[in-house]
């Protein structure tokens, strides 16, 4: 497998984490979203992925090459194919919650908060540094403080229960997003002991933005 | 069951015309998202979806009431549970590709463009009217644009193929509020052509906004 990233995109992150969770091993392409107008609107890169974000997993098909998008979406092929240390519950109801928690994210606040977005409010909506940091904080403590109160209800040493799933695979690089810009995490506790828990393990920690290779 | 939507709530769409497709009922309870300040932000809503959004579907579970959030995770929720007429293929490939369609619009479209989004670009960022549905019109082009390609590829009646799927659910609620906002669509032939498809079929139309008991 070949997975097109960039060390600082959550969605990437969030691929990574759960193949290293797998034992998987993928070569990793960077595809750099700031250098040269943004490698991802590359006519090269639009051939695998048109529309031109990251991640893009390429794996070989039953037909030949298979270009995959959408970072849930792979992380659910990845489960399907793989399913040695399965990253959602096996309960329909367990299963639920979990996408429900991961979702809360991944189609709440990350969409908000990525690099496109903050770009075009800046360049074409004539937003403030100011007025864009605020944006990122609102969404993300908006997110946050519905995430915490599922957490206080679902949560065990991990999101759901005791052991990894998807809906850590999601936390932990927003998390490490809202630290990044500064988000004052205090009012969730179980976001953060959760994060600092997933953080000592090898398959989230090897797959942090700095201990990649296009990290800069 | 119970579902907890709105009429005009793209997400509570989805999950309406997933329930008519594996011929599902359940009890409508309207949360009117503009009158009284947004009835979603309700201390009685809240206890069933702390994010305040809507949908909630609301199910018998093994421990009582099971309230399930997000709309994807409510659909594979009910693809799972109630696995007649399934929304997704059943080859594992083919399930990637239909999931990476469905968070292509889900993901990347949707949730910049809901209404939150929208009342706080104009509310607390001073947006005015007109750079609001400049915004609105360049993600949903955008987001249509990529689709199409993706659809040129693997559409056939319908997004994947000749039966509908979760790719389906998630594209006719888009071009509904595409059309709403007068947001032009003759170079997305593909996404046009099947909309008016699934809008012909009973599930898809019994879905609709105006069709809803609180429509106005």
């Amino acid at each position: 497998m070949k997975l097109y990233g960039y060390w600082r995109s959550s969605a990437a992150y969030r691929v990574r984490i759960a193949l290293n969770l797998k034992q998987l091993s993928a070569e990793h392409i960077s595809v750099h979203l700031v250098n040269n107008g943004g490698e991802q609107h590359s006519q090269a890169y639009h051939q695998l992925n048109p529309q031109h974000l990251v991640p893009t997993l390429v794996d070989n098909g039953a037909n030949g090459e298979l270009n995959l998008s959408q970072s849930l979406a792979i992380i659910e092929y990845l489960e399907e194919k793989y399913p040695q240390t399965p990253l959602l519950p096996s309960n329909i109801e367990h299963r639920a919650i979990v996408r429900g928690m991961a979702q809360a994210i991944a189609c709440e606040i990350h969409p908000l908060d990525n690099l496109r977005v903050l770009q075009y409010l800046v360049n074409e909506m004539g937003v403030s540094d100011t007025d864009k940091m605020r944006w990122y904080h609102h969404w993300i403590v908006l997110g946050f403080t519905a995430l915490e109160e599922q957490l206080s209800q679902h949560s065990g040493i991990f999101c759901f229960g005791d052991t990894p799933t998807l809906a850590d695979i999601c936390l932990v690089p927003q998390v490490y997003n809202a630290k990044r810009f500064n988000v004052p995490l205090d009012n969730f506790p179980n976001i953060v002991r959760i994060a600092q828990t997933c953080d000592q393990l090898a398959a989230f920690a090897n797959a942090a933005p700095e201990q990649q290779h296009d990290a800069s």
